[in-house]
């Protein structure tokens, strides 16, 4: 783990806030939010998303690292993952197989914060929770065009 | 279908293409970009995502409503998806439903338009390509948080 | 549209009341079941299965396709889907769009029959509730293995 | 870890081989088999199944749970996967998140079991693979009626 300074902290946790508020947990009422920071140095959002059909809707993650990869930026650094849960939740399994992917572009662990309601933080990392992850370096693929410092 | 401006038309496609140009399409080299113009009139755009793991991933169009969803902005007047195909190709049936859930906030059609690589344009609307789709008031779920002019 | 036996339909209606009995609705409560049945002409069953995940979980006619598939048959005469409620209900859009992928294997199109919990029929067919749906065949991909007689 | 027998995994190892020879993995040829042995005794098997779309499709062990929850049971002992390759694959993170779900119904640990193509056999579980994972009982779902002996 890295040293994360309280300044990205806080931002990372004003930003899920911002996922909180919208998020669209239609069936559950349990809402999500989550906050990314690039290796570009950006922050990006994001909240679950439900659907009445299995199968669909996405997580907090998911919903932030897209957004993330549409505006170009595949490298995180950091990922926060904030409930209304009195302790810290960490992502499901379908997450951390989704960050790990992203992890293996630049080939970097990536910290993963958990936050509570009242701000009680745990701290871990995508290579901690799930280790050896099966990802598109596996595969073979091509990720040079995703590199870190593309733009 | 309603009237769309050709500004508007030209707006989403730019939006589209930023999303043809991030896509993460490390598996199929086959990018996607879509846009949307929400009730707010903002635009959001999204690409696809792809995963190495069967059903993980994201499609343009469900990646361009997640982000504008992120932002609070739950209802769409028109949906863009456009390929590097000659054709205009429409939205997968995933996308559809994904389309027609939120179509069922305010209750109202959203027009789709389909854009090949040269700018050839159709045009549809989700009632009529997914006609009596399941969604979140058939399950009786409260919606009214979620109405197009909350902000 | 085929014409399809009576005992052909009361089997398929049996095979989906297993699906029924046996779906994990853990969430909604709302039990769904479905059947095929195959150019082989065997049947197979299947139920929804939910999971506390957005996106994760599956509808009950994907789960007997894949049933259908783990054992070897790949191409549909007829897919069924059964509920409780009082009106037949269409598959949703993620289904649709799975069921005329295997469509394209034979290139025909598959009868689906929609049954309500006392069992009123309505009946379609996949190329005529997904038009023109993307699918291997747009990719190109080498469908010969799957055909239907393989065995 | 339980002991698990010889013919018990041989029994298994068949399975999967059903699953691998049956694998509708059209896009990346790449064919995952799996099977699980339920508290019932019984045995079932799965394949993955790819779609041509992002976020559709399904790995080998949420095939073969799924054939097994489609028959009544939702309790498992052991589950395996086998791959094609020369060293043996562990569950992806979306797999390991629906396994962990189910061993929420009976409160208990289940074994996993990963086999290269030359029959070489990692062993685990999944609570260590997938600990503390988030599951209906953190949502205080009612689980009763899918206990392991219901039948």
């Amino acid at each position: 783990m890295n040293s994360i300074g309280d300044l990205v902290i806080q931002k990372l946790i004003e930003e899920a806030n911002i996922g909180i508020a919208n998020a669209f947990a239609v069936r559950t009422n349990f809402p999500v939010g989550s906050a990314v920071l690039t290796y570009g140095g950006r922050y990006y959002h994001g909240c679950n998303i439900e659907s009445v059909i299995s199968g669909m809707g996405t997580c907090a993650e998911r919903c932030a690292i897209d957004n993330s990869v549409a505006n170009g930026e595949y490298c995180f650094k950091v990922i926060l993952i904030k409930t209304n849960l009195e302790e810290p939740v960490k992502p499901c399994g379908m997450c951390l197989q989704y960050i790990a992917e992203f992890a293996q572009i630049p080939d970097q662990d990536i910290d993963i914060l958990m936050v509570s309601s009242k701000g009680k933080i745990e701290r871990s990392t995508i290579f901690t929770l799930l280790p050896g992850a099966f990802g598109p370096r596996d595969l073979g693929l091509d990720l040079t065009k995703f590199q870190p410092y593309k733009r």
